[in-house]
């Protein structure tokens, strides 16, 4: 893959209608803003009650491997695009066969796999946590000799929000961790001593201009993330590299659209890059109040052929998840003064499920 | 009517529905506002390709006058609101008897006739320019005897955007201003040599509390409203003057929702009120991008039964609307870099139709 690669996407009309694969908070949430610009949206989702769906006149509720659906999805609109990685290749290959789909699906076949997605950033001279392909108890061995404890076990296909991993700590038994993520196919990561979580969001048009918004901190709890803050409290010359990084992957994937890379702020002030995410991104969520254009326009921005914004940032803002039954407190935000409220209409709250978030932007 | 008066309206869940009456652009963009606060929307409108249905999944395309179709919606949705005040009475009545409806219908009756709503505000003791009723050539020529010349022979009923009047200057002909409006009820307006047109965007809660936002300076040409930009060119107390007559209104009415009040500011820097309108406003655009909470979520809160948040403006803002051709130009806003560029999703482009806007923000 390099940067020609893929034909350049059409300029689409306002009047163009968008395919969202995806009927989440994200797919609501580009809907939206692909609202704002004058596009209509097709959601195509297999839940019934995907959130996405309330705020679009055409939907398919359908299953991803559903073709007969999938064709009639791809003759309604003028572009697809997708609001999670997990694209089936066969759902993202039957599309692209008839319609424009944004990003490249080749894209996917990278990022949905925990060890060539660290091929691919490592060959691009990107540091990242020493790492090793375990495919085998022996080779889970082997790669304990090599990556040294502690370290993390991690599913190759599937994971998000902590789920198909296992720590291997001193002492501990790597066989109960090989079970504990089902043996699988992996990728054994060593444990890295991070200082601080940081996101870069970068949208790439399809005239090849990237556009980064300020470097983001991030906070987890349970392995989902529950504050962000802009911007990143990081030297000048680590937040640049830091761009720099996004940049060099965005237009090595011949990107069209919004990615995030994640990274881990080293003790000695040096990043690696933990994780591409080829979507908008919860860490981007304080664009939409705390800038001038958020990371869902730029998104759709992209993929319609438009130009790219400029980004603003507000101020210094702070971003707060509501994460299961902490949405019950929403009347809480709703009252704080500045705080911009967001909830995303699912009707069943469960423990770690995303129900909202809450943006506050301060003067810098 | 009072204070008192209407029930106080049920606090909705963020899962509920919200009924539009009226599927232009701000029908649209109050369903956007509201889908950021997880609540779903059911748009009625009579046109076929209107605007605001695109942004939501349920719609009753039907006329404002089939009771089938507004049974149906009623019976759908947990409120009623309207994006527009020509909302016919015996469609509020036939809703409100099945649903509530908000602001109360019978602000309509007033806003709804020039003559009244005159009255109204001059019964507050706010000051307007001096007006007559004229309902035949007879009485013309008596207003115009009492409220001198130039005047504007204006229908009392449905007119909007410099539809429905005739200037009366020296030496015209008072008949002639008769016949161009069709010989309709009519309001004789004394011509107030303003120096400039400002508006205030002000919200009431259900609670009764009051949220204004900063007063507006607006520029109009042939009519229409072109520019509005924040602060207005008016002295501080000039503004609270403003402001005060704002919330007086709000209050008198029991109002619950957001209305705007037209105002002139005259040689003296004394203020006239021109006109209410009884929902979200054109003047408003700019609280989109320019303020931490826009007029449409504003008014989406005070229908909920939720509390009003504290608008906090970003800077200086500046909107500019997009008229028929003008629209055309859309690439060269979405490459000035701070521009939030909006389009309404319109299918046809006419002369003085209103097809976007664009809202620039500007450190104070």
């Amino acid at each position: 893959m390099n940067q020609a690669s893929p034909a350049a996407p059409p300029v689409l009309k306002p009047e163009a209608t968008i395919g969202i694969l995806g009927g989440g908070q994200l797919g609501r949430m580009l809907a939206l803003a692909a609202a704002r610009l004058g596009f209509k949206c097709h959601v195509f989702a297999p839940h019934p009650d995907a959130p996405a769906f309330d705020v679009v006149r055409r939907v398919s509720r359908a299953d991803y491997t559903d073709t007969g659906a999938l064709a009639r999805f791809a003759e309604n609109v003028d572009v697809v695009t997708y609001e999670f990685e997990n694209v089936p290749a066969e759902t993202a290959a039957f599309l692209a066969a008839r319609v424009p789909v944004l990003p490249d699906p080749k894209i996917l076949a990278i990022t949905q796999d925990r060890l060539a997605e660290k091929n691919f950033v490592a060959a691009l001279g990107i540091r990242t946590a020493p790492f090793a392909e375990v495919s085998s108890p022996a080779e889970l061995a082997v790669a304990i000799e090599r990556v040294g404890r502690p370290a993390i076990l991690k599913t190759r296909r599937f994971g998000y929000d902590g789920k198909g991993q296992a720590a291997i700590k001193n002492g501990s038994d790597p066989v109960s961790a090989w079970r504990e993520v089902g043996g699988q196919p992996c990728i054994l990561e060593a444990f890295v001593p991070f200082e601080r979580e940081v996101s870069v969001i970068a949208a790439r048009g399809s005239d090849g201009a990237v556009a980064c918004f300020d470097v983001t901190e991030n906070e987890h709890r349970d392995h989902i993330l529950k504050f962000s803050r802009v911007p990143a409290a990081l030297g000048a010359q680590a937040a640049a590299e830091a761009v720099r990084i996004a940049e060099t992957i965005a237009h090595k994937f011949a990107y069209v659209g919004v990615l995030a890379v994640e990274l881990f702020v080293l003790g000695d002030g040096g990043l690696t890059v933990n994780e591409i995410a080829p979507r908008v991104h919860n860490s981007g969520h304080w664009t939409i109040d705390g800038a001038s254009v958020s990371q869902f326009e730029q998104h759709i921005r992209a993929i319609a052929g438009w130009p790219l914004a400029k980004p603003l940032r507000h101020g210094r803002v702070e971003m707060t998840n509501l994460i299961g039954q902490e949405v019950e407190d929403y009347r809480r935000w709703l009252v704080l003064p500045g705080a911009a409220v967001h909830l995303y209409g699912k009707t069943s709250v469960r423990p770690g499920r995303k129900m909202g978030h809450v943006t506050q932007v301060f003067p810098e």
